[in-house]
């Protein structure tokens, strides 16, 4: 070989090892994502005209009709609203709560946590006592909590910095805390929010009642809220607290998971599923949790198709209902997926803010896992190089016993339990950039996933 | 060796692995950071009392003495005000301008660039002519230019992830568009923000004239602004455009670095300098760019008394002035230092926005570089990992001829262009968390430095 030819070989190689196809596509499919608003566009509709979608209500169902539409607009190959029985609460009228000491009362912002009964018209009063957690419940016993109002004031840990675990740390004071402070005869709770932001924002949340304990009402309680409760009890163990809400429960009725699909070119009948929740608690647009998760799930299909990417399997987005209450959209879709006898070759779920993106969690067999993660390397001229053991979602997770990969979009999670829960997550709370990138790590990782038969 | 010693052995062995003294230290510096708002709040105070403090105004001198005041009363061994003579430039009344078609009037925001003469009294009114780049103006020549305002409408590059490549890619029709449209004859330059948010806030910046070539008055025009008038023009190139900008120079005045010093131990004329600057564009607060780099650099000093800490070396605080316009505080503290012989073993600057940290950008020979980027191992647990070759900045800059090794502090910047040098630029657009991870990135960085002799 002349050294000529040599040289030309050379720079053809080095070409063709520093720009493979998969890296082009890559980048194209960032490109797309970057200089494209429609996504967005999406989100904001979703956000201004769909508020207070929570399971159950005709805003979700209108929700659902509104994605439906946007996919059939989309011309995806197929589009279906798979029905889903599920449970209806009803928040009722706008929450009140006051601290009273020494003759001053003072309101704070409450929200009642989902699935908590009502006080009832009069409201309910009592004097307080705060916990950090329930081990302190035992240690004061009954006769310190009777008739009382149990505060729950334990802190996400501010030193973590994964908020997520925090966020795990602190949680059960807002789902279990009615139960136990009910079996010391307490007569309602109030949770500190579950935030570690300083502000006026009630963050909501589920929380479950045990049918062997007495259900006594819950609210959350905001964390400038908390600690002004806190200092109050602290200079006067008279304090008394008063919450008024008027939830309460209807029959379960009819509501819809929404899947549109892009069929796969070579083996169409295995599915790899892309998702975020629909539902969304009232207290805020549902922008972060999880509108955007819906929109950058439909934007990995739309950027697909605007691309002329064939995948080889079918590629399905996913808006679920019912993430926030009993997850019943998840376990529905996993059982007509069984009925149906589908084959799920991978899912990847979106449901932790559309911040920057970080990285993804995987959880797959060890070969397969393994080739997952090797994918990193494609992802870090993005500056995206968390890929990590370990993923899923409630949504997705259902789907686990058919050994389907289950698949985590992680981002930067700084900011998220800022807004999460609460009316402060909004549209104007979700960055575009951010979430365009969001949108193309999430249409890249499906793509290669599919491309490379992992 | 008894199994059972061997095993007790081995545990040991992994727990001194586990956690170093460094390590410990590294995570007493981020539980420190994340639970104390000191620096936050001080970045309140400057950004709301201290608002239009560009380098020569009483607002920047106002600000000086609120610095060097904070360190004070931080106890520091040493605080000090190093006089810097600095160009005083005046914006003048607020701008005003208008789009002109078919006889409908638009207003649309403009900002003079710093530096820029003003239009006069009465304004300046003209056709446009709408160019990308530099080249144009050559192909378009004297005949199509000449009496017109040209209008520079390069975007920032959306679709590169590095934003500040994407600045870097559209500032020089911000720096030179003056110069080089006067070239041919033109009387005025609009151009676009620099910025890939598409918003309302035109974003200033400095700007150069040439001695040789005629001075014409020049704005930034919002990136809503800029699609607006390009349409337009694209329906009609007969549309007028038409400013007001009353700003004008005065003569040198006299302003200030403030230093703030933690005296190091073993040797105290070894030098490491942190620090950002102090002068902020007046049309916003300053917030990103950069309060938030005093502060978090004061921060590092606040830390290391906190936690007991003993450097070795001497540790600066920096508050930089006349970064934005002729970076006269950058050089007046290398000349100082070169005048008293002082020995600067590091310096760090912190000037990209408190946004969630990435890494550290470090030039240092190669023997130092190597063992810098190897800190990296330190910071993996917080999410930082993002160290590489190649730092500094325009404040630190100068102390390079010294030898001195240089870095950057790197955040993530993808929302940093959104307020740069725009109204935007509030102390509400810093999140606590994120500027505290930076604060325990930059303590951790100096820290380690200093304690490894790196």
């Amino acid at each position: 070989m002349k050294l000529k030819s040599l040289f030309t070989f050379v720079l053809l190689l080095i070409a063709a090892t520093a720009f493979s196809q998969e890296e082009k596509i890559v980048k194209a499919i960032f490109d797309e994502a970057l200089t494209d608003t429609t996504a967005y566009h999406n989100l904001r509709l979703l956000c201004k005209n769909h508020k207070g979608r929570i399971t159950g209500t005709p805003e979700a169902n209108k929700a659902v009709d509104f994605v439906a539409e946007l996919m059939q607009q989309m011309n995806f190959d197929r589009v279906e609203k798979q029905p889903v029985t599920v449970p209806r609460w009803v928040r009722g009228e706008a929450e009140k709560a006051f601290i009273e000491a020494v003759g001053v009362k003072t309101e704070v912002p409450v929200s009642a946590l989902g699935m908590s009964i009502g006080t009832g018209e009069e409201g309910l009063q009592a004097s307080v006592v705060e916990v950090q957690n329930f081990k302190e419940l035992e240690t004061l016993g009954i006769k310190n909590i009777a008739g009382k109002i149990v505060f729950f004031n334990r802190p996400m840990d501010p030193t973590l910095i994964n908020t997520f675990a925090a966020y795990g740390g602190a949680g059960d004071q807002r789902s279990q805390g009615a139960v136990q402070a009910a079996r010391f005869g307490a007569v309602g709770v109030v949770v500190r929010s579950l935030t570690t932001a300083s502000d006026n924002f009630p963050h909501t949340g589920v929380m479950r009642y045990n049918d062997t304990i007495p259900k006594i009402p819950a609210v959350a309680i905001s964390t400038k809220g908390a600690d002004l409760l806190s200092k109050t009890l602290k200079n006067n163990s008279e304090t008394q607290f008063s919450f008024r809400t008027t939830c309460y429960q209807l029959p379960d009725s009819v509501s819809y998971n929404v899947i549109g699909e892009i069929k796969g070119s070579d083996f169409p009948e295995q599915i790899i599923t892309v998702g975020g929740h629909l539902d969304a608690w009232e207290t805020g647009e549902g922008a972060h949790d999880d509108g955007a998760g819906i929109m950058q799930s439909i934007e990995v299909l739309r950027i697909i198709r605007e691309l002329g990417i064939r995948p080889k399997r079918t590629i399905r987005a996913l808006a679920f209902m019912d993430e926030e209450v009993a997850q019943t959209g998840g376990k529905e879709y996993a059982r007509q997926a069984e009925l149906k006898n589908e084959n799920h070759y991978f899912a990847l779920e979106a449901d932790r803010g559309a911040y920057m993106p970080k990285g993804f969690g995987i959880s797959a067999p060890d070969d397969r896992l393994e080739k997952m993660l090797a994918l990193q390397k494609y992802f870090e001229p993005y500056g995206i190089d968390d890929f990590v053991k370990g993923g899923g979602g409630v949504d997705i997770g259902p789907l686990g016993k058919f050994g389907t990969p289950l698949s985590s979009f992680i981002p930067e999670m700084q900011r998220y339990f800022d807004v999460h829960h609460s009316g402060y997550d909004t549209f104007e709370q979700v960055h575009l950039r951010e979430f365009q990138l969001g949108s193309a790590a999430m249409a890249s990782f499906i793509y290669l996933i599919d491309k490379g038969d992992l």
